[in-house]
């Protein structure tokens, strides 16, 4: 029904909230300020009728009569049409939102942490009760990537995600990179810029990216990924010499989630998924690579549709309340219009690869004797381990090593665990002095050409 | 109802195709393909159920029993639940997509030319018998674009819209760009790879750009923009020495589609639309600057999510394929579950600003006496017009004149009637020898360092 199709005006769309901090706080207000054009394109008025927060009074700005301590109670009042959470963390939330589902009631959430969890039980009870349940804030903030993948590539085959979905990791990278700052003092500025966390752990290991890669795969691939099946390595032993070295090859150092179609470990029918999050090196040509600051950027690959590109600001209060705004007008028109929206289906139930199996191709930097015969013994090692060579560069740099050669070597694609018991066997030859460092390197169907690496 | 829900087979969704050209024959064999998938992700299998086509003998791939010449027939047939159309252009296909709407049959189209000219026929036939219309693949081909626009950023409100929507003009200009080629022999080596068609007007002229303009504008300001409100100027004017120019200032140049939301004339409350299509001078560092080749970006500026950019492949079988099949998999989803998708809505009915108001930005260059007092008087012509001068460079290049001094002036912004009316008495001054070029700049949200502008 639209709002000029009969005389009585449409019955108000009643939201319940959960939360109102920052991004709750700002929704709210934009719910207030656009409230006339939000009708509009609804097709009814939407009304806040309840907002549970731990401690009413820090929210002098919010009408009291608004506000209560009891969040069940709220969730289960009969007059709550949609419920929208913006609190966090796997409990209470969990039980909040199920309570809402399986009472029919629209959720639309931005708790990443949940949905890479138990996605699956929310799901479920959406299925079951018809009710809608969306969570386009929970990954890369304002930039429209879950409907996309949900709706607009319907009718492809995504291969590949790969996504810089933290924006404190990319701003630490890009400080590095830009400013040639290590690691601490990168992580300093950030802090002090509010772009990282007093504890930023979440961020610089992985662990924001590993949920996030988790809801993609699910979503890409129509399968079950919860975010203990994502391997994840953080930031935090990346180094200024790896940037450098980086450079030199024509490559960025990137945090990035990649989620993949991948054939089967034992080379049966069918195919599994691959998630992962760590460091890597990507070709400086890729439009990945020239996403710097805050800023998030994913990168899609799909049968039909070829490379796809979304990129902007992936989190803030402001960027994080479109998105749920998005997500709540959606919902509200599907209310108006006695449907729901489209389902998560997980029907290709594919397996998710263990990370050893999972073809990946590292940069190894070592320093080595220089004496005649040492190339050869290590590159039997490589060969030892079925592991291909695409490329060694070797520098007298005794200056900085102190003594012999350091050989830098890039391999051929190979399952990881090949690679790293490489750098296992690398380490214990006594021709090897040490090994400087490891970093994946992902050419993202790109030609990596100053590794002449195609 | 999924297909597990119950021991009867879900019943097909019948889907008729109108056209069967390069696009519509990817389209027919991804169905065939992926036909298990699809009926996965929509919980009822696709069912092809006839395919219009002009000449049936030039379809020997597809079954003859599918064939017709009758499209009329088809689109009016009983058993008939979706209509895909990709013949474009505007008759027949009108008569027949609003037949199709009327009777309740969902439409997918990529025809921007008609959704240009008489979206809002369409829309409205869709609006009276509850119809679904999708038309991703008519703009930036691939790119998930138009749904983002329509439902991720419905609960925000879109400030600016600037792509590059053409991939052929694209190419041209980045061609020119990279290979200092001119625009004959840049456009030769368009149409020998396929990237322009032999008559290449409709591109490089401007108008595909004018059309999707238009479908964009309408869609993020909720107003009817046809074609003909979009002001339009194609490439062909633009040299080699315009490309230099903009290097020399830190720039590119890109055909720009631009809509906006913009003041209004008179300073009444409320807004207006401006929606226009010009080669532009943009900064280098933009992310639109960097796009190139025959791809697509699509830079949005929403006022919570910030600054946002899609990027993709606009045009080619497989992209477009793409972009229909997910829009068909939308629309045979609500069909399955009884609803229909979003509408478009025109509630907001904005004014569409003419060109000559529009603040823009002028790169001007010129030769002028090297006489004392030049200057003031050219500076004269500006004030007198109340345009703001951002910038002047002066260069002695009487080898390249062979006469007096080349002024390169950028302006502030200002109307563009103003604009044009400054260039205009320029040129009738004494002193300037000749207008070198003129060429729009467009910030887009950034500061252009070089040019001295904020």
């Amino acid at each position: 029904m639209r709002p000029n199709d009969c005389l009585d005006p449409p019955a108000p769309i009643r939201v319940a909230m959960l939360g109102c901090g920052t991004v709750g706080s700002e929704v709210l207000r934009l719910l207030t300020e656009h409230a006339g054009e939000l009708a509009s394109r609804i097709g009814a008025p939407i009304e806040v009728v309840g907002i549970a927060v731990r401690r009413p009074h820090k929210h002098p700005q919010v009408p009291s009569e608004l506000l209560t301590t009891d969040a069940t109670l709220l969730v289960n009042r009969t007059d709550v049409d949609v419920v929208l959470e913006v609190i966090g963390g796997i409990d209470p939330v969990r039980g909040l939102l199920l309570d809402a589902l399986k009472s029919g009631k629209g959720v639309v959430t931005a708790n990443k942490a949940l949905l890479a969890e138990d996605g699956a039980a929310l799901a479920e009870a959406a299925d079951a009760s018809g009710a809608d349940l969306y969570y386009e804030a929970a990954v890369a903030g304002a930039i429209p990537l879950l409907r996309p993948l949900r709706e607009s590539l319907a009718g492809d085959r995504i291969l590949r995600i790969a996504g810089i979905v933290n924006g404190t990791t990319n701003y630490i990278l890009s400080a590095m990179a830009e400013a040639g700052a290590g690691y601490a003092e990168a992580l300093d500025q950030a802090t002090q810029l509010g772009y990282a966390e007093a504890d930023p752990s979440a961020d610089v290991d992985g662990f924001d990216a590993q949920a996030k890669a988790a809801i993609l795969a699910s979503l890409a691939f129509h399968t079950r990924v919860v975010a203990t099946d994502v391997y994840c390595e953080g930031i935090s032993a990346v180094t200024s010499a790896d940037i450098a070295a980086a450079e030199s090859l024509g490559c960025v150092v990137k945090l990035l989630a990649i989620c993949e179609r991948v054939p089967t470990v034992d080379g049966s029918p069918g195919e599994a998924v691959s998630a992962r999050v760590y460091p890597a090196m990507i070709p400086a040509g890729h439009p990945l690579a020239s996403v710097d600051g805050a800023y998030n950027a994913v990168f899609v690959e799909a049968e039909s549709a070829g490379q796809l590109m979304f990129y902007g600001q992936g989190a803030g209060g402001a960027p994080t309340a479109s998105a749920i705004l998005g997500d709540l007008v959606s919902v509200c028109r599907n209310k108006v219009a006695g449907g729901h929206g489209p389902r998560d289906y997980v029907h290709a139930n594919l397996a998710v690869q263990p990370m050893g199996h999972t073809p990946t191709r590292y940069h190894i930097s070592l320093d080595a004797d220089d004496r005649t015969g040492v190339l050869a013994t290590i590159a039997g090692v490589f060969a030892q381990h079925d592991v291909g060579i695409a490329t060694v560069r070797q520098d007298m740099d005794p200056a900085e090593t102190g003594h012999g050669a350091r050989l830098v070597i890039v391999t051929h694609t190979a399952p990881d665990a090949a690679l790293a018991a490489t750098v296992a066997s690398l380490a214990e030859l006594d021709e090897v002095l040490g090994i400087d460092r490891v970093l994946r390197v992902e050419n993202l169907g790109r030609p990596v050409t100053a590794l002449g690496v195609a």
